[in-house]
């Protein structure tokens, strides 16, 4: 099933290109601003519902985030061996451990991605967004995707600067995901899928999550090692080769086989010069 | 006003050594798990509240975390001086900007420190704690404090290993706080408090954060120039010079002026050799 957050109807199914409400059939109180997270909190399976017949044709573009403010964003730096040739780095995963974006950078499809600096480079990485259902620690490899509820496209949005991780990449608006999270169900290996990023047309990075360094399965016993995983938790499995330089006026797209492709316009309305920063040197 | 989250009584105020319950005062619902993240995301204004006489004796070691899932938990790096040099740092948090902790680190009193690892140095921070009450983003310095609910002693648990501090500071339990966080009416200058941290007693750290290098309304400009900051949102403003290792067994305390005294004991039960990480090379 292909779940995803409509202004006007709330929590819907995606069905042949039409949206279907869904969020009474899964009890998800109407005042819910969250209502996916809601509904993984309180363990809803999705599987089982009676879906109603579709009322409107879906829009993409208008569709909010699936998730509005997931309990963590658990991301993966340096996890495909292009990339990390790209970069020049000489550490992966395995060194590096995970970082943390903030909730608060996540948007949806109906929303655009705001440049901060008029004088940094500011990157789009396009990555595998894998959504908890249910959580857990310690948990092991071979019972790892059990616990994804979905998958999504997801852009981990970087300035290039000295900070750590967690500031660069937690502006808001910098971690689009979307347009819908597809059920577990549908996708027979998370390893497999093609993944495609354009930038104006242009194909910036094209490559397999099967490149990655730790896979779907080994992402969830690993950050589960560190921190307990809650459900509606997303993991950002990281960006193969092909990061580069957005500005005003682009628009940034990810398609993921079998997942959908979520497209994104990028604005610098508002940025400033990186030196007049609060706290600046 | 001290504000505290009692297993009996839930949401409590602490008078002279006494627990009274303030969550029906507030309009908390009964089943909220998190009673004060609730009230602050509802605009409750503790000032304004009836608080009724109370009716038990406070036991600081039996109060659980007075915010359980802070939406986000920002930390600084490097934001004292003398904690630079002790670390070699050739930087500080004006290029190393913030880090996120994962919210699932908190813990209260009533639990303790697990430290993972049989073969790694694993220290303690003690650090003052800043609770937002009202969000926002660009929130200018002279306006800072007023965003602020209230204060509190924090551990920073870190690991010292290659990874991000994300992953080295976000093992579950690495952020106890507490015991209570005391309203920002009764600090009239959160600069210029004195900070000591024990282990086992011995006096390891004892600083004032008039020494922060971003003090707090310089961190809260900071980090919303980043990141929207919304109610419950937890700003940890670093250690001073004095961090050092834990072993099983310790108990480690941090007290800060005017905000109380929060001691946690340490255990290593359940410890891996870091070799034996899931990921590990």
């Amino acid at each position: 099933m292909r779940i995803g957050f409509d202004a006007r109807h709330g929590l819907v199914a995606i069905i042949d290109g039409r949206i279907a409400p869904i969020g009474a059939q899964a009890g998800v109180p109407a005042d819910q601003p969250d209502p996916l997270l809601w509904a993984l909190q309180h363990g809803v399976t999705f599987t089982d519902l009676d879906v109603p017949d579709p009322v409107a044709e879906a829009d993409p573009a208008a569709l909010r985030a699936p998730i509005m403010r997931p309990p963590k964003v658990i991301a993966a730096p340096v996890n495909y061996i292009d990339h990390k040739i790209e970069m020049s780095e000489q550490k992966t995963i395995a060194e590096y451990g995970v970082f943390l974006k903030a909730s608060t950078s996540v948007i949806g499809p109906d929303s655009r991605i705001v440049l901060p600096y008029t004088d940094k480079r500011i990157d789009q990485e396009g990555e595998l967004a894998v959504v908890i259902g249910r959580g857990g620690r310690h948990i092991v490899r071979e019972e790892a995707l059990a616990h994804v509820f979905g998958y999504a496209p997801l852009l981990d949005i970087s300035v290039r600067s000295t900070e750590d991780r967690s500031t660069r990449k937690s502006y808001d608006t910098f971690t689009p995901v979307g347009p819908w999270i597809t059920t577990a169900d549908e996708i027979a290996d998370p390893d497999a899928l093609a993944l495609r990023t354009w930038v104006n047309g242009d194909l910036r990075q094209h490559a397999s999550t099967a490149d990655l360094i730790f896979d779907v399965a080994t992402l969830i016993e690993y950050a589960s090692s560190i921190m307990t995983l809650e459900p509606g938790d997303v993991i950002a499995t990281g960006t193969p080769a092909g990061v580069g330089p957005l500005a005003d006026g682009d628009r940034v797209t990810v398609a993921i086989e079998g997942l959908g492709e979520l497209s994104i316009p990028v604005t610098s309305e508002g940025a400033i010069p990186y030196s007049d920063r609060p706290g600046a040197l």
